[in-house]
């Protein structure tokens, strides 16, 4: 079968290569891989700036973003032949720390989990992959190909679940109004739960042309393009997707008053100039939160796939922007003006 | 009556007022002062950078922290006579905020709040001050002068309220190490709360000498006077209290995966240079959180005084390092070393 690897550490490593299908030994359940979704993890690996092969392998198959249709399953997995699963990315170490333990592997304690496509464990960007069943989460048949998203809602949903469980260590909580950073997909998505949770929203976003706007509109949210306007609105809740230092600076102390920050954008390095006497004295006296979360478990893709089940599927297949065939894969990791999601076709 | 004053705005104004001894209308209870504990927010309003004096009024009548002796309380009021209790700091504006209705003014979202001895009403630091029943919390006879600990230590109980809360954003949350920065009366009260909790308790302070680093030992804690060798603990908890942003800088990121730091220490501006690129990748990577915390509810004064009559009395005692007779007030209000918690005592 065909599979893209990388040789972590290493620019432009990226390529196609032939693999033997996997061993039952990785999962009871063979997936034949129908849709691939790319993101800034998979631009950083392929840039050579992060990810981990599998012990004793040089090389990793990328890909954690999946949607495959099962091939076989046991009888009593709970899976049958036909139905679409998406992979869950992150893995317990066989000896756990007690988050993982207990199956909350996104808080791991002790960094020794593995990641599909990301961390020591071969990603789903093969045309076929196995999955344990606890690992596999089913897609409503609806969905269609709009089950690729279910990943990158995942990481929205635990941001969403995280923020209500904060905003709950206050008696009363009852935030009204959501600014998003950065209108990509994880912006788009975090903005949807917003509005699915009646808030007044709005994303900010540098781009003026391009689909974006419209898609902001669409969800009945409002688009800002100047970071200063979207500051303004003392938003209660901020979801950062940018990972831009400018714009962080000025969130950690934007919010209302009891307000929290989320922090899901990964940054590189930048040393940036900032007063933090006044940001600690801002946080103190206006009782803000900033937090970050990166991952999700179980529970996040189970509301993911409801969240995306719930929405306008016309709206929602205007998050995917680009679809390239697999033997065009490299084309899927090279940026193009008004690109949100671009996924990696295996069926072509 | 003697009461402390001062004109809010100017540096060197505060003195020792004769005023008429208050109104019923400004609370069914009076209550005679025992003790007035002095905080930095008292040094800063009588430095000339913070608090407002009530509508109307030039001064303002120093003082939050409190206790006094009921002298006269009306029947149904759940206090006679002789009793010793604490005046609630906050008070919701008379059009509250869904916050401050609910009894939860520590959290108000619109700012229209008072504060006794800071914001717009009159201190506790005059010999008979009156306050309403619902703004008065009951102090246990055996904890005698200890509590006018009751105050700070509310600061405290309410950010192991919230530590605990945000904590549960995690299935899994078993924190085992605090660390503290900063040895003063909060410092010392957050770290006994921590050890009541059973927490391995580190305790950061530059100061080498004087009692502070008995003091921690004696609550069974570790002192540690570099910064970087409290960093290297990387504790699941840091309460931060110097409110300097050297170690605020270092703080952020230094928290264990999922960790929790509360900031309480309010600073001046400080422009610092840091890489703030890398500090969004730690808070996002490490799934931590950063919070500041203000003030307290009237469940976080009765938490606080459940802490200290918990506590070993001998090493409360310690806190109190100096006492001040009303007349030689100003004495209070200039730092001297080894301060931890000044007094200034009504009865001398």
């Amino acid at each position: 079968m065909r599979a893209i690897t990388v040789l972590p550490g290493l620019a432009g490593s990226v390529r196609l290569d032939e693999r033997p299908t996997p061993n039952p030994a990785e999962g009871a359940i063979l997936v034949r891989t129908l849709l691939l979704g790319v993101c800034g993890t998979d631009a950083e690996i392929v840039s050579g700036y992060y990810g981990a092969a599998p012990p004793g392998a040089e090389r990793l198959v990328l890909g954690h973003e999946s949607l495959g249709e099962v091939v076989e399953a046991p009888p009593d997995s709970g899976f049958v032949q036909g139905d679409h699963i998406v992979g869950v990315v992150r893995r317990p170490d066989p000896v756990p720390c007690p988050a993982c333990a207990a199956g909350e592997w996104d808080m791991c304690r002790n960094g020794l989990y593995t990641e599909h496509g990301i961390k020591e464990l071969d990603g789903f960007g093969a045309e076929y992959f196995r999955v344990a069943p606890e690992a596999a989460v089913k897609v409503e048949p609806s969905l269609g190909d709009l089950g690729v998203l279910i990943e990158p809602a995942s990481i929205v949903a635990k941001a969403w679940d995280h923020m209500e469980r904060i905003g709950a260590r206050a008696k009363v909580w009852q935030p009204r109004r959501l600014l998003v950073s950065g209108a990509g997909p994880i912006g788009f998505l975090a903005a949807l739960m917003g509005r699915q949770r009646g808030l007044d929203v709005h994303v900010f976003d540098r781009n003026r042309d391009g689909p974006k706007p419209d898609l902001i509109r669409g969800l009945g949210a409002t688009p800002h393009h100047d970071i200063d306007d979207a500051v303004a609105l003392a938003p209660d809740l901020w979801v950062e997707c940018t990972g831009a230092p400018a714009v962080i600076a000025k969130a950690f102390t934007a919010t209302a008053p009891a307000g929290i920050l989320c922090l899901l954008g990964v940054s590189a390095p930048m040393r940036v100039e900032i007063d933090l006497g006044a940001l600690n004295r801002d946080l103190v006296l206006g009782n803000r939160v900033v937090f970050g979360a990166v991952n999700a478990n179980r529970d996040h893709y189970l509301s993911a796939a409801a969240a995306l089940a719930q929405a306008d599927r016309d709206w929602l297949v205007g998050l995917i922007t680009r679809r390239v065939p697999l033997r065009h894969f490299a084309a899927a990791f090279r940026r193009e003006a008004d690109d949100i999601k671009v996924v990696i076709d295996f069926r072509k």
